[in-house]
């Protein structure tokens, strides 16, 4: 009977959640490509390719260090548009809210995407409002839904080959710190990722194959996902991946593996060998902890080279971290 | 401060939830058009509109007569973009799920979505699942939101004139009442409305200037709407508003206003007096109910004549019934 039923784990990004979605199998997609990926992909024809991306945000607390709710939905889904290579065009706004909650709480939230739509000049265009009895929900849920356009040759699904590097924007695991340690009422100087990706992106677009970014299941989980449906490998150097200090401490004394943490302002990218030190160096003038951290080799699947040895990085599974965004 | 909270009537599509809305203001939308209408709609070129919206679903009980919750999240969304004169291109998906829902009730539910999704030939292009811990969410909740594209001078955004005719696709109350019925668990051969609208909006499109689809709020809502954006009234004829008998009765016991019910498969449209027979010929094809109810007058309101003389429809106010959709 428990396997009838969903858990946590079917919404953590991990492999229960993978499989659930693909037992979901729409039938015909039409014309649409790249619907597993972050944004579908739609040719509307004058070397023009319309992309689209949702996602609903459930994070709990509501208000964390150097974010909300609001900033992780306007952030979200514009950096799902941007690593497909797309400018956003504009983004929906839908909100689900308990009967009870506060206005003046709602329009703090309101501002903090007000503030990210003025920064990026990516306006909301549409909306809904619904209310659910007092009890029914916890608080607020949020959807983004967002479209944006790319010519047709910066898209970023390119093929990917053998000796391409993978490079990462800056640090993993803050997001996810920041989170815990206002959940635990643990002090820390750690804030949120969280941050729209947009100018990284377009800095470094004409340079790069592919982005991702590593929200639920981290590193651990779009690496897996980049090895399987490209059919290659990825050797990580593990010195080089970018943890600060306060953020390993934090997840050692968790039990957590930092690679599994969700980024919301990250993103992980592969480039052409010739370009990678390029790319490093422009996603460095806005992060100095981007950091080329490894290539890809045929063998089919993560390596880790640590200070100890090559470690296989698998693919997550089980709860994580539940409700990080 | 109760005035500081939200309660369920800013969920109802009356004037409560009106106010709250336009106290968002988002700022720029860029050369994005129509924001406040079922869809927002931007000019790409070549002579093409997109066409992009958003609905969130928290119909409360998930299965009723008819129809259910997924099933709902497809005609919403869909039909929200066929009232703006456009061919749907795709919808996004996203479930916000209760820990301990039953994956044989969610697949019951997908089923409902690809029914349509085949029906239709509107593909599910890309979607998000998102899990909350027991008592955090009641069961499932659902987002859709919705591209598509339409030729410009098919945007059923047209100048209303004194004189066009109001045109309803067929009888009001319907989901409303299948829905309560399940509700207290009253015996009636009603049925939802909800189905989407393609190819009714299809046969009369090049004949009419405006659609809306009345949902929360209803008639009432909708209307009201229509005279303060175009400055016109509106004078219906009460015998001419197709309302079933059964539909009539219910309503009646229950104390409650058919023009304030929320429809989910009907439209009300604004054709020019030359077109309006044509129109509602081709959709009593769909509907026999389908019904030529009124027109446009100068007047700034919305007046019905009844058996009794005339009265205002005013725009609704309060709760309504909540969590209709």
């Amino acid at each position: 009977m428990e396997k009838d039923i969903i858990n946590l784990t079917h919404g953590s990004g991990g492999r229960e959640m993978k499989k659930l979605i693909a037992s979901f199998n729409f039938g015909e997609r039409g014309e649409w490509k790249d619907c597993d990926d972050d944004s579908a992909t739609l040719d509307i024809g004058d070397n023009k390719t319309l992309v689209f991306t949702t996602d609903s945000f459930t994070v709990n607390p509501l208000f964390f260090p150097g974010g909300d709710i609001g900033h992780l939905a306007m952030c979200g889904t514009i950096n799902d548009l941007t690593v497909m290579g797309a400018v956003p065009l504009g983004l929906s706004l839908a909100f689900v809210i308990e009967e009870g909650f506060s206005q003046k709480v709602l329009h703090r939230i309101l501002d903090s995407i007000k503030n990210i739509s003025k920064k990026t000049s990516i306006p909301i265009v549409t909306g809904d409002t619904k209310v659910m009895e007092r009890g029914k929900i916890d608080k607020i849920v949020i959807n983004t839904s967002g479209v944006g356009i790319v010519e047709k040759d910066q898209l970023l699904t390119k093929k990917i080959e053998v000796g391409d590097k993978v490079i990462i924007s800056g640090g993993l695991g803050e997001h996810a710190v920041a989170l815990l340690s206002k959940r635990f009422d643990y002090k820390t100087e750690i804030i949120t990722d969280s941050k729209p990706l947009v100018e990284e992106m377009l800095a470094v677009r004409d340079l790069i194959k592919i982005a991702k970014d590593p929200t639920r299941g981290g590193i651990a989980s779009i690496l897996n996902e980049l090895c399987g449906k490209h059919s290659i490998g990825i050797q990580l150097e593990e010195e080089k991946i970018p943890v600060k200090q306060e953020v390993s401490k934090v997840v050692e004394m968790l039990g957590i593996d930092v690679f599994q943490l969700a980024c919301e302002g990250r993103f992980v990218c592969v480039a052409p060998p010739e370009n990678a030190e390029e790319v490093e160096k422009k996603l460095k003038e806005f992060n100095p902890d981007a950091s080329i951290i490894g290539e890809i080799i045929e063998d089919n699947k993560v390596i880790i080279n640590t200070f100890l040895g090559k470690r296989i990085l698998p693919d997550p599974t089980g709860r994580i971290v539940p409700r990080i965004c």
